[in-house]
Order: structure tokens, then sequence, then C-alpha cells
């Protein structure tokens, strides 16, 4: 086997056999096909495609790179939630301890944000004392415990996927449905989850602009799933604007907690029920506590205050708060009928919530609170938005991300994707 | 300027522009751009194409990572041929010197050999004492003593080529036409001759496989040279068949030598007197002696002996030859119908006439003396051509080489392309 046959297979539009994906994925693990090879590959890749057959096999190779977790001494079922990422994306936050309190095991393994949209990882870390890296006996004890746990993958899950997603993002190959669909579901099968509920978010802050394609990624991943024995499900969510009336890092998680007291954003809320509803049924547990119950009678904030004590936070202390603050102010009166989630997004990054480079810090106070949602009523004068950054120089490049990202007109001119778009099996 | 905005671009389909393509031709040249970047935009391009401009840029730019020859101190007008390689091709041997006795300067920069094609500064570096190496001082110098120069590229013409040749080579990006085209003309006109001609093979011993495909690179060459001001043409030539008797380094030096004694296959012959016309009309140095009589006065001669004799060759040595040989007899009494180029050229490189890794010897007196040429009536038994090694066990596996590689049968069915099949200008 060779790694010119391979590319040059791909290449001409030819579909690669099982030998070979199964080659060149060890192959560039052990390092013995080089980095420009598999570069020129991804592009191969995106440009012509591969089939059901090609994916699947290619998801497979990547997880047998590493290890794959077992759940089976759990006295329950395993079901876990992915999101393609979007700004103000907290629902992992409130979801997992929700489904832990309707009876559902969650064993989610989370990453950290690079770019416009927030890493889960990076607002639970603003929790005083809360720890990501835990080990696999810590994981199981943490599921134990509350139900549900949230952290880091360990080196050993999909290491060909941790390789492959670095050369991507420094060669133009990301956007490879085939590769965006095998990095995330080999690392969710991997992980060793029973059922699986995708939220592929679409609009102007998420990876997929537009529903087609987002539709695309979503019957992709579904069939991985469930050609691997998971029980998958997918739904596909408006993120033309941002989620909620938060964005940033400690900001996001205190509105999280004002989900799981039974208050909060409305969309958030609705969102985190539905997916809560979606994870138990993929599981076969619909028969218990519905998630809307648990979030009125305590028992979701219950798991949640057990999962931030077993991970070695401190569920009381109080969140980082960012030194200086701005206000934007409504420049007419009138209906509100933009608020662009990129915008937002792009804003909340240079304030501070993101990071430019992978070792950078994230600033876990930086960020957005939203004083007025698209289809809500402003007047002239009003506060729009609040910013929150540790250094008030960052405001100015904040203020030009959020020049023309929101528009004041008539009721008539809202024009919004419906919260769930659609949903997909297989 | 950023490289994944450059490969995004032309991922997508887009034009490049010409700050884009200045900026990641010199940034890959220093190291800036990485080798899994530049893998990714080749195969980017290769799969979606560049403009007649983005090639004319790109070609420039990597002209200017290097240095641009000058002859203008000459007493006359430059001219040069390329080849794009073939399988018996030693055309640029009595050209060179041919051209020079009617009148035209010859800088040839040429190439060793890799894989089944030779190079020719392998077949000249059999004749005892020759160097390929020569400054730029040096090549002035037998320039004017001997009209013609054959010897290798320094270290600082186009070394973008160079790094980025290398990098093709092994990343299934070496078919690009707009690639190639940059690759041979870049070196071309960085050579700094007047004017140039493309023989552009076609057929089973060639690159070019297809008429079509070597229509659409000669075509962007001719464009290229045009573009930046040198007079260019191309001509089609056949490559289904070895050209001439024989294949391998000193073999071919001699056949060579017979051609410039006014001797030689028909074909050989044929060709050269044809380019070395095109060669000396491109210069606007038609008027002088025709190539056909300074073959048969003996002027060609003089100037190749001269030629090699000012690079430190001795014309009058006896050549290597190999320690063992082996004929290969005809099976059947009859026409030989086919004999192809690939085969041939693939059993002459298991004999040693080519190299496997760039590192590698070769071996002068290997090669095959072709006994019979297509079109040519054989009788049952007699020899068809004579394998040349220096070891007798390479015999075996060019043997395999040749085996489907000739056919006998009825004068009918003789089907061979034209010699010069077409000739492209601007």
């Amino acid at each position: 086997m060779d790694a010119i046959d391979v590319i040059v297979t791909k290449r001409d539009g030819r579909e690669l056999s099982t030998e070979q994906i199964d080659w060149v994925i060890d192959a560039y693990t052990k390092g013995v096909v080089a980095d420009e090879q598999m570069s020129a590959l991804a592009m191969a890749v995106l440009l012509n495609g591969m089939t059901r057959r090609e994916i699947a096999e290619w998801t497979q190779a990547m997880i047998r790179s590493g290890n794959r977790m077992d759940w089976s001494s759990l006295p329950g079922r395993t079901t876990d939630k992915h999101s393609t990422g979007g700004v103000g994306d907290k629902i992992t936050l409130p979801l997992a301890p929700l489904v832990a309190a309707c009876g559902g095991y969650v064993p989610q393994l989370s990453g950290r944000g690079l770019g416009h949209t927030g890493g889960t990882l990076d607002k639970l870390e603003s929790i005083p004392g809360w720890r990501a890296s835990l080990s696999n006996a810590e994981m199981l004890g943490v599921l134990r415990e509350a139900g549900a746990v949230i952290c880091a993958a360990g080196e050993g899950l999909a290491p060909a996927d941790k390789k492959l997603y670095a050369l991507r993002d420094v060669t133009g190959t990301v956007e490879a449905i085939p590769l965006i669909a095998s990095s995330i579901m080999s690392k969710k099968i991997a992980e060793g989850t029973g059922a699986l509920v995708l939220d592929v978010k679409v609009g102007s802050g998420a990876f997929m602009k537009t529903v087609d394609r987002a539709r695309e990624l979503a019957t992709t991943m579904v069939e991985l799933g469930t050609d691997a024995g998971v029980n998958t499900v997918a739904l596909l969510t408006a993120m033309d604007r941002p989620l909620g009336r938060t964005v940033g890092n400690a900001l996001e998680v205190a509105e999280s907690v004002e989900v799981l007291a039974g208050g909060g954003p409305e969309d958030v809320v609705e969102l985190t029920v539905r997916l809560a509803r979606e994870m138990l049924s993929a599981a076969g547990l619909d028969g218990g506590k519905d998630p809307a119950d648990a979030l009125k009678d305590g028992s979701a904030m219950d798991a949640w205050r057990r999962m931030i004590s077993a991970q070695g936070g401190d569920p009381d202390a109080a969140l980082p708060t960012a030194a200086e603050t701005m206000d934007v102010v409504a420049p007419a009166s009138g209906v509100l009928t933009r608020l662009d989630a990129y915008g937002v997004g792009l804003a909340a990054w240079r304030l501070g919530a993101g990071r430019e480079r992978k070792e950078d810090p994230v600033s876990f106070g930086a960020g957005i609170t939203l004083h007025a949602r698209p289809g809500e009523e402003v007047r002239e004068g009003q506060p729009l938005m609040t910013l929150h950054a540790d250094d008030a120089s960052r405001f100015e490049r904040a203020l030009a991300a959020l020049d023309g990202a929101y528009a004041i007109g008539g009721a008539g001119e809202v024009d919004l994707l419906p919260l769930v778009i659609d949903r997909i099996r297989a």
C-alpha cells in the first residue's frame, strides 16, 4: 500500500477500498503517511466526496486508532447530545443534569472553543475549582454519583481524529462533510454512548450556513451512528440569532443555572426540554419523569450540583465578572428585526470570551448580555446589550463586529428560522 | 495574507488574485507556508484548474523566487527545446549542436531521469570526463566556444519550483496541467532563452497519454511562453513506440553520434531536423544553413565535439558497455505491429538504465537495442531486441515488463501515431 495510490484514487473520483482506508488512517496515526500527503487526500475528499460506506469505514478506522469506552457496568442506559456549535449555545450545561434527573446516564466528552463559538469546557471552567480532565475511573465515579459528567476527551480517544483535525484546521479542509461527520462521530461512538442526539445548527453563527448543508451533515452523521449501533437522531436548529440572553463563559453558566432553577430565556428552556426528551426517547427511557417537570421540581438542579461538586467545583461560589462594561443603546424605536449570531459571536470573541490560538487563555467574565431579542420592541436610547471585558480597550473592535449585526424596524420585517427546523432519523 | 484564505479561494473554484499568488509562492519558498498547506492548494488546483492569467502569474512568481539568466552578451540569438520526456528520446543530444552549426545559440538546462523515461544528463555522463555542473561563467564560455551547452540547472534557478516539484511527487499532484506547465516554463523562461520549441510527447511512453491532454498542456505552455516574451511553439509528437533503435544511456549517445555523422534511424533524424528548423525559425534564423545539410557536411559533428570537449568530455573515448546481454527473439514470422513505448521503457529501467530513487546511480551500459521497429518484417527466431545489463539477474524482471509489449501480425494491423501529430502556436 502506498499513500500516493490512495490519494490518486480519491483525486480521480473513485471509491477508496476498505484496505486503503484502514491503511491510510493507521499509517497517518503512526507518521508513515506525512501531513502533506494527508492534506492532499483531505482536499480530494472535500472536492470529490465519499460514499456512505467509505465514511463509515473511515470513522471506524479512526475509532480503532484508540480506545473505546465502556459503560456497561452502570445500572442504566447512556445517552448523549452533540451540538455542532453556536453563539450562546450553553444547552449542554442544563441538559446533561436534566437528563440525569429523568433517569439517563450522560457521559459527555466535550471540547474547548476556537473561533467565534464558545466551548463547553471553557464555560464550566469559570466555576471555581471545577476540573475538566478526568481519568476513566473518575468519569465512571461522577456518572454513578450524579448521572452526568461533562469532561475533556482523554489522549487515547480517536488519536487519528485529533491529528487529522489539527491538520484540517490549517489546510482549508475543515468544511468537508465526510470529514466533519467522521470526526464528530468517531469521538461520540468511541465515547461509548448507547444513544445520541445531534443538534445541527443552521445560520450565520453556525458552521453550516444553509439548511441544505446542515441536512446533508445531519443525515451523514445519523447514518454513521446507526451503522455503528448507536441509536442516533438529529435536530436541525436555528443559529441565525444567538441562543438565550447571554454569550460568554461565566455569563452562560449563570443563565444555565437560571434554567435549572425553573426560569431562564424561553428559547433555551424550549430547546433544552426538547433535546432532553429526544435523548431519553433515543435511549428507550421515555416512560419516566418529563424533563419540563424536572426543571420545576428542583431535581435537575440537584443533579447539576452533584455533577459540579463531583468534579471539584463549588456550585455556590460567585462566578468571575469582567472589570469593564459598556452599553450599546438602541439608535431608534421599533422592533428588533435582526440580531446576527455571527456578529454577536465575533464581538464576544473579541471581548475575550474566546481564544485566537489553541494555547491562549479565555476571559471567564467577558461576553455580552442581550437585553432585547429579535421580535421584541425597543425604545430609542434603551440598552440593547451590555458588553463585558477585562480591558476597556477591547470595546472598539467588538463594536466594529456589531456594526450592521442588528436592525430596528417594523414588526412585519422580523424573519427568523423556526427554533427547531427539522428532525432527521435513519 | 493567510495560507488558508488562498487555499479556500481555489478550493471554492474562485480565481486567485495577483497578490495571493505572489504571496503564496514567496511564503512557500521561505517556509512560511507549510508543505501540508501547499499540497492542499496543489490538489485544489489539480481539481479546480487555473485561468491563463493565474498560470502566467504563478509562473512569474516562481521565476522571481530565484535568478534569471542573461545571454545578451552573446553575438547571436538564443533558442532552446524542451521535451516532456519519452522512451529512447535522445533528440537533445544531436539537436543542440546541430542548431549551433546553423547559427543559433542553445543554452539548454536539462535534467536527470526518474522513472521509465531517461534523463539527458544521465546519457551525457556516460561520456568519460563529461561534467553536467557548470557555473554561469562556464556556461557562457561553452556557448561562445561551441554554440551549445547542455548542463544541470543551478540552485538559484526557480527554487520555488524545485521545492514544489518534490512536494507534488509525493502527494499525487504531479498531473495538474497548470502546475506541469508552470514548472517547465518557469525553468525555461528563467534560463533566458529568446525562443523555445516544446516537444510534447503523446502515448503510452509519455506523461500525456492522449492527444487531447497533450494539446491542452502544449497550448498552456505556448501561452505562458508567449506572455513572457519568449517566442514559443510546440509540436505534439508520437511516443506510442520508442524513438530510434536504442534505449539506455551510452546506447543512446552512440545512436546520437551516428545521427551527427549523417546516419542513424530515420525517425530520430526526421524529428531532429524538424525540431532544429522550428528552433531556428522561432529565433528568426531561418535564412541560414539548413539542418539537414549540417548533418551531412560534418558541421553539426564538429559542434558536438567542441561542446563535449568544452565540458571535459572526450568525444573519442570508448563508451561504457554492459557486461551481460540477452536476445529476445521473434516468436513468429510476420510484421511487428506493436512495440509499446511504456513496456520498453520499463524494461530498460529495470535493466539499470534508470533509477528508483533520486540518490541512486544509473548504469551507463544498461538498456535495449531494438533490431526491429513497428511496421518492419520479422522472421521467427530472429532477434527482436538485445537486452544489456551489468548483472544477468536483471533480465527476468525486464522480460516481464516486455510481456505483451510487442505483437507480430499482418501489415494491415500496424496502427501508429504520425511522428509529428500537430503544431501549436499562440
